[in-house]
């Protein structure tokens, strides 16, 4: 019976080759080489990492240790990092026999990826000029889960159709695109998005969805077998959502200011979530037969009103405005589930596994619109004169800029994430097209078996339908045989 | 084969009709808009979360801004978020085939609750005597989480046995109960209660057993199928125990005092939650055969000790004390697995799926009692004038209260607990027995199917005996063939 | 058919009687109460978590209540806390029937360790010398669950092979074990080992092993149908492997000095980390027919990094330098898994259930040796004059110390870790021996149904061989038969 599977995949191997037994760990070894080789040439410790810390906390006049700005992010630090790990890579086991590829793959660009982006943001937003070198502290890795976390979003889309290569190329083209995105945004239109509502989701959510549209598979029905989820897997699942859920306003307030801008983020993002999982269970309930309710909407829609406050959140949005963006957010991104997954796939070739579209693109947008609006109403009389200044940065250079102004510049920055999401989509997506990265065929698709070693029993699932055909017969004593193969070896 | 169990599914609904199409999404929809609207009339930034925080600073002469009660709070906050979602969630995924149900509607009441408990608790304790406004900062969202808690608690004795519906009717009354008691136990008899073995689980356990007891089902035994659980299942719920287990010190410190407060309630709950998981251990393989242990016990007493070490756990019970108290609650808990849950649900016809008596109720009132004896036992001497003072906010109107005096007023604050438990679920029981709400019938009990679309395959345990027995001939044939049907589609 | 089982199990159990009834539930009472005594003589609350701490504040002049040392280490105590419980509990679910006995006997010996160490710790490092007396703190309790991580790095070697009566005695003696041994490489040696390479994970590593070996089963292929792992559990070991590698950061930070110490700790582990998880993933693909990944490489050699990282993470190693550990480790460990591992079994007697000389003995001593090299070679140009006083603690006594001398010290605290982890497990190993600790018989080892009660259904896989040969025939009727009992019951 073996013999016969390993013939069978011998059959199907021959359109494709997903062996990457050469390619990945060319790629880990000579992209973990470099790493060390860059870090070596350009990163530091900064002055709060730094042993020389007690020194400049006493040319500084800094009174206490607790004053280092560890403490007041490394809470918020974690919070992220568990999204990042646990959030994203379990929110994506969710298929029935892609949960090692979805939580293992998330694993591998994630560490890969934030890496990296402490180098391409360095260079970008923390290069010290005295030396060339860029110094690192608590702020520089949240900034990384954030950049990695524009790449994970992209992974979302194409869940179980690419090869763990090409996710790290995938990888490699995202963290510069992010890093050139976020330095034009922040720095250059200095626009407000201390939970990346654009810079994070909108980008990456535009990525995958036009690599996943270039790597359009029109034969995809041949593994519809593995496309679905089965019960212990939604379970499973359901932890990515909820940690992603309640470290949220981490997320949202990990990077805002001290003081009340961190506690503003926490609390607006707090209630926006709140209010999205009563409008996804609604609509959830509201368009099935008997009402019963959809797994992949309360596992993925309920998140959207922490996506949406990404760039308001630390605004003084007021806690009804938050509570009105999170009502939005559930009812658009579980329609999204129900209406626009699909005609997305059938009309304009875009496959979406994990539905980034509802989670992730549309709540981005909104946050980024919502965030524009916000800023662009703000006035002393809410903010304070100083409250308004420190929210906005209004200083040095943009001393002069007005609350509309920077509405306009907010408007401006969402168009810059979008501009580059879909344009480095196309880029990226046209390199992953090429014939040499060990994607699976699309019979293989949403299967552990292409990369894995999986263990052997709880085959339940048969992989290829001509094979189950023709054993049917003798399913039950074959079964049995193999059985005793393993207990007698 | 699927127009069979459609056909005896019918017959079965004929009695009961669980559609939940309308009522949910209505439920969903009139109390979220409720909330926005409540929210835009009463809720505001307190002045540690808004952006005046800046001159607010300067004019009260605070420092630097990690005064900012955020700093002091936030990383308890985020504990007690994880505890209230993965913690109740997971904890009650132990059924095999109720997991969804566990998970899912605890995130949905939860989150409905705490943004209820939001303005609940502001009219009772955060009103704003100036604007009429409830001023919300990062303490009020804790207090919040903590007020979810009685509900969830509640649920806990009605898993798998009502509708959402009628969960987020338990919740809607819920939360002002707990609101009202937790007034006049912490502010009309000034009450110490930091963790809430009173105010929370007291008052959240009666409420929920109350409301068991008169949603009595005689015939329960017709879903007994499925009130066990599977071996998948138990892992799942040990997540959920270990996340309460583990966070629990943060939630009995969570509104403690600033300094010794916090840091006391702490220590006292890690040690007395260690000695419960021995006690727990010893009487589950006393009592068994071949002195195998029983999950169910591991999965809930060990938690005892935390849950009896709510009121005491701010106090100077000292660490032997905190062991002792941990040791017997491991103990009484386990025996009421044993020996309560089934005589309860024999002569006093009450059905507690979590046997939430022996993990909240029985510890709870223990922890109020230890509470009363180790107020009414402080002295100077061990507390210092300073700390006597602190620990139990003797100032103002309450200079002159002795500790004996606390000593009864905080068992009267336990009476108050009982009283607001019982009386409520009565109440709330008498409501839910209303014929619309859309709760299954006895024989659909413990199953997701009812409310979710629950994927496919796996569909190991058959829904109904009477299928069972009829089809059971061509069992083999019909599993092979229906795998065809999803494989040709 | 069940008295059939039965049956045979009678059978097997002539030679070995694991029937704990007695054992456990006496040594957990016992060992308990002397811990209630002993802590009843000893253990006070120190000046941080007393109540008088408000006048501690006024005469030491601490001007805020968030100087408290809780605030400092809280955070990371609570991420070290999840290590302990969720990550080395769950990292030992992984196989297919043992996730009951891998998180649950993880939790009783951590319940009960953390007490013990509390108190062993105590005695050695923290009593008073005026009254006789162990005041504990938060850095207390973290302390403790470090010193649990010691022999819970022990069972690793064990997992699955050892009654809970045995883990018990193993942490009975390990605790005081890994106290003497800490006492005598920070305090008589004065070494710096913040995160424990030595002092955590060459003992507990050596420790298990040289048990491991002691005990050692040449029939252990009697159960070798158990020692593999199935779909769902390796996803739940990834939970505990994730919570581990997020986590690490805080747990080699958790008491290193505060301000810049902490922070820098944190970031190298951080990178470490990132850079093992690309060299196991290459490793991984490259061993492999086909490329195919291992789960048991990711959930394992992906930690190494921080494991490596634990003596020289507070050191000023640099950002690559992290990197390149974390890059030796990934390729050590994974190798380890793939020859060293099948190697020991076979040449050395060495059972090593979960790879732990892998994970843990390898790296530590690695980081053992990197620790004694960085600072062999710190300088004053490299830490300021200030920072190298404060990172070597070169005061008082040592004020006199070079870092050459500190090197050399570092490598004898190796020596003193590997002499304690080896003979330590001799001693622990003979004792284990002996013949009533209700161990399990050889064609028992990995399966749970020895030691807890088990659910009913998903009885995949048959108990005993011969059961299995006997039943083949009837396989299909009978399991239909038995569902029937179910139903009827």
């Amino acid at each position: 019976m073996g013999n016969f599977v390993a013939c069978c995949k011998g059959f199907w191997c021959r359109t494709k080759n997903p062996d990457v037994r050469i390619s990945l760990p060319a790629v880990c070894f000579v992209w973990q080489i470099a790493m060390i080789i860059l870090f070596g040439l350009f990163v530091r410790y900064n002055e709060e990492s730094d042993a020389h810390w007690a020194e400049h906390r006493q040319k500084k006049n800094i009174t206490s240790d607790i004053e280092n700005d560890f403490y007041y992010r490394y809470p918020s630090f974690q919070d992220v990092h568990v999204m990042i790990f646990v959030g994203f890579g379990f929110l994506m086991t969710f298929l029935k026999r892609y949960s090692f590829g979805g939580v293992g793959f998330n694993f591998l660009i994630a560490a890969f990826g934030l890496q990296w982006a402490l180098l391409m943001q360095g260079w970008f937003h923390f290069l010290d000029p005295v030396d060339g070198t860029i110094k690192i502290g608590i702020e520089n890795i949240i900034n990384a889960d954030f950049c990695v976390a524009g790449c994970l979003i992209a992974y979302g889309a194409l869940l179980g159709k690419v090869s763990p290569v090409q996710l790290m190329v995938l990888t490699l083209f995202g963290i510069p695109l992010f890093a050139v995105e976020e330095y034009i945004i922040l720095h250059v239109l200095h626009v407000r998005d201390a939970g990346g509502s654009m810079v994070i989701h909108t980008f990456g959510a535009y990525y995958g969805l036009t690599i996943s549209w270039i790597l359009y598979r029109p034969k995809l029905d041949l593994s519809k077998r593995l496309s679905g989820s089965v019960y212990h897997s939604d379970v499973f699942a359901m932890i990515g959502t909820l940690f992603l859920w309640m470290f949220w306003p981490s997320f949202n307030s990990a990077i805002s200011d001290h003081g009340d801008g961190q506690h503003r983020a926490a609390i607006n993002t707090y209630l926006a979530l709140a209010s999205s999982v009563l409008t996804t269970f609604a609509i959830s309930s509201l368009s099935a037969k008997k009402g019963k309710l959809d797994m992949v909407h309360i596992q993925n829609a309920t998140l959207a009103g922490g996506v949406a406050m990404g760039t308001a959140a630390e605004f003084m949005i007021s806690p009804y405005g938050s509570l009105i963006v999170g009502f939005c957010c559930g009812i658009i991104s579980t329609f999204g589930y129900l209406v626009l997954t699909p005609f997305m796939e059938k009309y304009l070739k875009i496959q979406d596994t994990c539905g980034i579209h509802n989670l992730h693109a549309m709540p981005g947008l909104l946050g980024g619109v919502i965030g524009a609006i916000t800023a662009a109403t703000a006035s002393e009389s809410v903010y304070g004169h100083e409250g308004l200044v420190n929210t906005f940065d209004f200083e040095g250079y943009y001393a002069k800029r007005t609350p509309a102004t920077q509405g306009g510049f907010q408007a401006a920055g969402l168009c810059v994430a979008l501009v580059f999401g879909i344009g480095g989509g196309i880029l990226v997506g046209c390199i992953l097209r090429l014939p040499f990265w060990g994607d699976p065929a699309d019979e293989n698709c949403f299967d552990d078996e292409v990369y894995w070693e999986v263990p052997e029993d709880e085959e339940s699932i048969p992989p290829i339908l001509e094979y189950n055909t023709h054993m049917v017969g003798k399913n039950a004593d074959m079964t049995s045989e193999s059985n005793f193969t393993v207990e007698q070896s």
